[in-house]
């Protein structure tokens, strides 16, 4: 039988938790460096079936503090090398590809994402710093499975989601399947681990998806659609910036009620009253059977 | 009489101390917490004349850990707001300008820079994650004073240096004085400050502007040329890297022993023995006068 195991390096969502420039309630308490809220870092997942390789699910901003903060990713040698073997990217939103510019340096690894996603980094020559020759671009089609590490298997998904901010035009699309937006699925031997950071809407094949895992990961980002509109720091719904809330007759609570994964909120917004202990918010998704991620959470399967 | 705060937010050369993938003698020290080396993230330097309004000198990777590590920075109102109201790039290498990307979430803020240099951003669509709309680029040249913020004046002026590596072609120009490589000289009233995170040769002119200075704060990336190559680390010499060593006859100590400002040595590389406390290196380089920054290093004029 296999072995799966994963460490959340960061659970908050773009920005993270507290976010650069944010004054909302939450925010507040983890500048005061209030009991209640614990800060963390940008999303992003370290997998391995041997706890010697890794590979990552995302490269967040905040890549180097998640390393320094996880002994497991450090060198081992005494010239250069790394743990880190891989880097699966879901999207290319700054919260998933910034971090590869942290893992500059001529070190050999692999990155593996859709044709849309490596399409993204291609049009930013400031990723070359990632010498084609050291570093290779694997393109990837969703719904075939790859081998990201020995034993890993890895298949991307589709899920419904937006463009980058900083690629969409005037008028976005909404909650559409594109290949610039996926989740994807882990597997080691029968073992399964879905992680879906961003997703506008369920389908019913995406939910088929999560209810055949072991774990789920799943996007939680916002706890009711209109939060940021509500705490006067933003201007638009969850579902225009390509997450569904937590909350309501339509969000993940009752989209994902009985499926008999271990469920996990992850990429949690700076906003979301889930962040903080004892909030009604937090004892209801509790109550619901779900975990709250945290920087650091270690997953054994 | 004026007044000049600067805060180092992060003392490192690029990739910081210790390196993500760096065995080399001090970033083992570093991994396994010895207390003869303190930790350091990549260089960035705040300057203020009234503690409330900050300017950054350059944009680390690490900026959202270093304003998690600088209250003056974090934002004091119950909506979106920040103290950081511009930012000024020596340059358009990734430990230079990659923090830009801390900075989303659309917050009105200055970007002063060379027009080499904002070409190199305009060049990455990924900027574009700072609306023009929101985040001014002003293009400066060199040798002409700018105010950066009230009462703070700012002006460029030529070192020489190289291009960024993802920019730079099979054969580059070595230690040539272009726009995408420049000091910055600070002044309040009639306090001066320079930073100059990269030289790769002194000139008449550049040691006459550090001469002028109140403070000086100077590449301190490699103690001697051939360090990441006797390090095991690297095939190229200081030099090729853009970066004059601190030791030697034609070395920084040697070229500015007798200049009045006080002088810190800033943007030190992971290999560098001066990061180790009692280092014969380290003891050279005190007592020529020299300080070591680290992160948190508070100046004030």
């Amino acid at each position: 039988m296999g072995r799966l195991l994963a460490v959340v390096l960061g659970a908050a969502a773009g920005g993270g938790f507290p976010q650069w420039n944010c004054g909302c309630p939450a925010c507040r308490l983890a500048w005061a460096h209030d009991p209640r809220v614990k800060p963390r870092t940008q999303a992003s997942i370290a997998i391995s079936t041997d706890a010697r390789a890794w590979v990552l699910l995302n490269a967040s901003p905040d890549l180097r503090e998640q390393i320094a903060a996880n002994p497991v990713l450090q060198p081992l040698s005494e010239r250069r090398d790394s743990p880190i073997t891989a880097v699966v990217l879901t999207g290319a939103e700054i919260d998933q590809i910034a971090g590869l510019l942290h893992l500059r340096e001529r070190q050999p690894f692999s990155i593996f994402a859709t044709t849309a996603v490596l399409g993204a980094l291609d049009a930013n020559p400031i990723f070359s710093v990632l010498a084609r020759g050291v570093v290779a671009r694997e393109p990837i089609p969703i719904g075939e499975s790859f081998f990201a590490a020995p034993g890993l298997a890895v298949e991307f998904f589709a899920v419904p989601g937006k463009q980058p901010l900083y690629l969409e035009g005037d008028d976005p699309e909404l909650a559409i399947e594109t290949d610039v937006n996926v989740g994807v699925e882990i597997c080691a031997d029968e073992l399964r681990l879905a992680y879906c950071p961003g997703a506008a809407a369920m389908t019913p094949a995406l939910r088929q998806r999560l209810a055949d895992a072991d774990v789920v990961l799943f996007d939680g980002t916002l706890f009711t659609d209109d939060e940021m509109i509500r705490c006067g720091v933003g201007k638009k719904a969850g579902r225009r910036m390509g997450h569904m809330p937590i909350d309501g007759p339509d969000g993940t609570l009752a989209a994902l009620s009985d499926i008999r994964a271990r469920r996990i909120l992850v990429h949690i917004n700076n906003t979301n009253p889930i962040l903080i202990a004892g909030s009604p918010e937090r004892q209801k998704v509790e109550a619901a059977g779900w975990e709250i991620a945290e920087d650091g959470l270690r997953i054994e399967l």
